[in-house]
């Protein structure tokens, strides 16, 4: 039979750039009674987002930073939305060539990652935040 | 015990630009028997997209717009592909990259989405089109 | 009653550009016990992608492939990730705008794509690679 859980989690970033969380999600998926499917992981925010890149040289994340602020600059003047400073706008357009939700097959209690992959929350603001990501595991 | 539930939503579109689509999505959830799960939204087409962006300030849709035309413009002289129009691969090209389906977790019968997220379809060809979507509840 | 069902496939690319693997999924959902539901496909690297676009018409992957090119070019002079060649970066950079995965709903044993959506792997380096595909099949 399916079953389906649902967990929050909540991380305060220190602003601009990636945070690992793949051993967030694999902590669920070690208490949870769901043995195979799908791990989906949402964050409640247009301002950041996440991804699955590799895992072992930081410098990708480090390049995937350069070209998303080649992608949407900050303090675009072609931009009409700045309430909230020159990175305002520019973190909603990182956040949808990101997306804001990825979603894991799990078997034996273990998600089926590559060697490589890691699953990382990218803040797009400037500032840290804090984020509410919610994960439901179904199978 | 899960369940999977399936509908069906037609919208016509105005042409280029995006259409909230959030209340659509909700009042699936509130007729059904499912309590907690993810919603998939899914469009059946390669010339528009699923986005969930900031549903506050209609100004973060406008910048996206001029961001879009950056990242594909119409009538690109490298195009090949250009059957239907100066538009028509800058279509697929968006829909590359604003992807054809979101999902969103839900529970109690609510989405789950963060204050400021609302669910977007984006019309990428210049002309109105008559575009359907696949709601699926699994739970 | 919801029912998961799991599948490995392997493919091995020739190089940079997309192979279609609509029929795969399709197969795998003739001979499955689920009618209705998501087909979620994963790819278990960093360097390639999965993407749904237009079938009909190759011209509109060679220029999705002139426009990936465009968004994360070869050999970047900004890239420090370049342990791997001209295309290390690049391909990791295609991947963050492709994802490794797209769900598709079906019913009855038969995906819900549009008529002209097909499923496809893109490779984003130039060498090819055997890559690893698992499809979750909830409903």
């Amino acid at each position: 039979m399916t079953m389906t859980e649902q967990h929050h989690l909540t991380l305060t970033t220190r602003g601009r750039g990636s945070t690992e969380i793949t051993d967030d999600i694999a902590a669920l998926l070690r208490t949870s009674s769901i043995t195979t499917g799908v791990a989906h992981v949402f964050v409640r925010h247009t301002s950041c987002g996440l991804a699955i890149t590799e895992n072992a040289d930081a410098s990708v994340r480090y390049d995937l930073e350069t070209l998303l602020a080649r992608w949407a600059p900050d303090a675009d003047p072609a931009y009409r939305h700045d309430l909230e400073g020159d990175d305002d706008m520019a973190a909603h357009a990182r956040s949808l060539l990101t997306g804001c939700s990825v979603s894991i097959p799990f078997t034996a209690g273990r998600l089926l990652l590559g060697t490589w992959q890691g699953i990382y929350l990218f803040e797009h603001r400037t500032q840290g935040h804090r984020r509410e990501i919610v994960v439901t595991l179904t199978g």
